[in-house]
């Protein structure tokens, strides 16, 4: 395989995309809207398998977004496919769960040590907003406190104030704060009233749009703990990105900082449409209390998918070899800056990478760059963290570093011609 | 095959319901609780085929619930689950949605008259909710006109103002009228103003909880399209029940009275997890500037289950197979009601069948009635709506009509006992 093909075509994807503008508003909506990449990006792909993707041209990338999280063990996984397959076959949608979501629900509980009770459902945001709607029922109050530049989900809870189609209500119970900022989450708590703090929100690390990576510091983590802890406040963890790729037991762990709640989804069944929050015991009668539900909530398939993922990452050394080769990636990349002389910053735990270029205005410099490793069958993203997956192993991993690194090449020639 | 067996056994679901007490705020959450029926009802389903059902005793069950709605075709129709597992052999949730995306939307399109655009999604409270947005993006305004007692979803617009976990500012904008009842609805109009109204979110029917289901009259329908059009506002359809069941088209097609923006789920992939808001021309722009998506929301295979569902509900009799199963259930009801001396109210179309006993306070009479339909091998709700499928067969329905008869005839003997 080459990759670096000497001709990309784009014929079938501009056709559909001017089909899809007829009937989906803009062509396309939410993040895997291709108008928010450069130029060179497919809107449209055919498959996956392992760390590759092909586009419907046919044109074969190296996958660094893993499909923005769900692909933890790379695209269909033979031992997930097969549980999924096999418990389709006999039962998926019923009139009520099967045992897997016991069994499910139960190694949830073993794996997360803050964990006591489970509660599943579909999307990324409906376990965050269950999580907020747990925190509200358990504690009778109405405050919300999220970082400032967050992003959990597209619930108007956490949207921005201004975002299209909400309204100043849907944001009156929200105050910010600043990621790894205590003083900032105190004047929020004094906002807000620390009396009707029902939850502070947060994400393992901070993974802002358009932001270089940042950890938490082992003072805020505990400091944040703390404050919850004096206000009677729920820590609601917002686990989607992280969730696995940084640990089992949640993205805390390491940091020795339990949350209350957790929210999780994306990588836990491996592509399938699952998610979940977790509570500790103090939390669940207020979950008790709450009507949450969905049509598809206790399909039997995704839950098989999840049982299979965990099991083969708890048995196998997925997590080591999404760390190993997130490292050789940053490695790599960070090489390739200082060799070609660019100022690059190379940020993320390495399972969660990204790199973005010194002063560079509205990612301007990064488009340009990641369009060139598009076209040389790389695909990652110029302003979102990327995902790692156990599927990377060190040849895909080297042939995505020749991508960038002509990219880089493509990029300093660019200068010199200006 | 006999639906009354000598002995229901109940040892597995007991025991797993005591494991899911542990892992499970209550044991179980949602619609698909089991503490709300009677006791004879099991919590636990190990498979389904056609329009039968099995619980983890291996009970069986002639299904009239259709898994609540999603299960359409019945259960694992091969040609459905064909298609999905042959797209999920290829690639499922990938960096962008496949060609599918867009022969689906193009086929919602062509298929439902009001809709010129579609958007994709997971839940049904993805759709009214992403309904509601696009109304208020479009508008510029904030209120919502609901029926009171009628139910679109988990999200905080709709639920109850008491509802444990949610606040007065998420009920601030949510203003009620009576369904069926023009002056309700103009003095609703008036309490929001009528430049605020952005949306009026109406079922089909009227398909409330503990209630007999309710036709709209044309007079309803057609001075609802007229304050919505004289206001400014959106018609928003929630079909995410009747979708498809009661037409292809919508369910006001048969009114003449077209919506705005319509909501659907739940069966339009026969069990795989898939939401469409359609909308109509003049609401694209307001749809295009807001932020939708999911992370598995794109995924291929229920798109693929979907495709499916509508081309063997378009090529086949599927519509008129459920139509007619549903008027022999509910013509065999009706008169086994009468030749024991019950009175009893057999409403709903007869796609979504429903029963009740007069002057039953709180359902006592329909929930002891019910228990003995479940003993019986017939799994129906005693208060809510049920579901026909296009695989209810005349010998399941009076395989169903012997369990309720005996049921009855078991009322009858408790009454006499009285």
């Amino acid at each position: 395989m080459s990759i670096v093909p000497a001709e990309r075509t784009r014929e079938i994807d501009t056709a559909l995309r001017a089909r899809a503008a007829r009937v989906v508003p803009g062509g396309m909506h939410g993040h895997l809207d291709a108008a928010f990449l450069p130029p060179e990006y497919p809107q449209f792909f055919e498959r996956g398998e392992g760390c590759r993707l092909w586009d419907v041209d046919g044109n074969e990338y190296v996958d660094l977004m893993c499909s923005w999280g769900p692909i933890l063990l790379g695209y269909r996984h033979p031992e997930v496919e097969r549980a999924a397959a096999e418990q389709a076959a006999v039962g998926d949608v019923l009139n009520g769960p099967t045992p897997l979501m016991v069994e499910l629900a139960e190694t949830f509980v073993d794996q997360v040590p803050h964990a006591d009770w489970t509660m599943f459902c579909k999307n990324g945001t409906d376990a965050t907003t269950m999580g907020v709607v747990v925190a509200r029922s358990a504690t009778g109050r109405r405050k919300v406190l999220i970082a400032r530049g967050s992003y959990h989900g597209i619930a108007s809870w956490s949207t921005r104030v201004d975002a299209p189609g909400t309204t100043p209500e849907d944001h009156a119970n929200t105050v910010y704060f600043e990621y790894n900022d205590l003083p900032s989450l105190e004047a929020a708590v004094a906002e807000a009233g620390a009396k009707d703090v029902a939850a502070v929100v947060v994400t393992p690390i901070r993974h802002d749009l358009r932001s270089d990576l940042e950890p938490p510091t082992q003072a805020f983590a505990e400091g944040l703990r703390a404050i919850c802890d004096r206000v009677g406040a729920a820590l609601l963890l917002d686990d989607i990105r992280g969730g696995l790729r940084l640990g089992m037991g949640g993205s805390w762990e390491e940091l020795g900082v339990r949350p209350d709640l957790s929210a999780w989804s994306k990588a836990i069944a491996n592509g399938h449409a699952l998610a979940v929050l977790l509570g500790s015991e103090p939390w669940r009668e207020g979950a008790n209390a709450v009507f949450a539900t969905g049509s598809f909530w206790m399909a039997a398939a995704p839950m098989a998918a999840s049982l299979a993922t965990l099991r083969i990452l708890r048995e196998g050394d997925g997590l080591e070899q999404m760390r190993r080769a997130g490292e050789r990636l940053q490695q790599g990349l960070r090489e390739q800056g200082r060799s070609h002389g660019l100022e690059i910053n190379v940020s993320g735990p390495p399972q969660l990478p990204f790199l973005s270029f010194a002063g560079d205005h509205m990612n301007q410099r990064a488009m340009v760059w990641a369009g060139e490793c598009a076209k040389n069958g790389v695909y990652l993203h110029p302003y979102h963290n990327w995902f790692i997956s156990a599927a990377h192993d060190d040849s895909s991993i080297d042939r995505a570093l020749e991508g960038t690194d002509e990219a880089f090449r493509t990029i300093r020639s660019k200068d010199g011609a200006d």
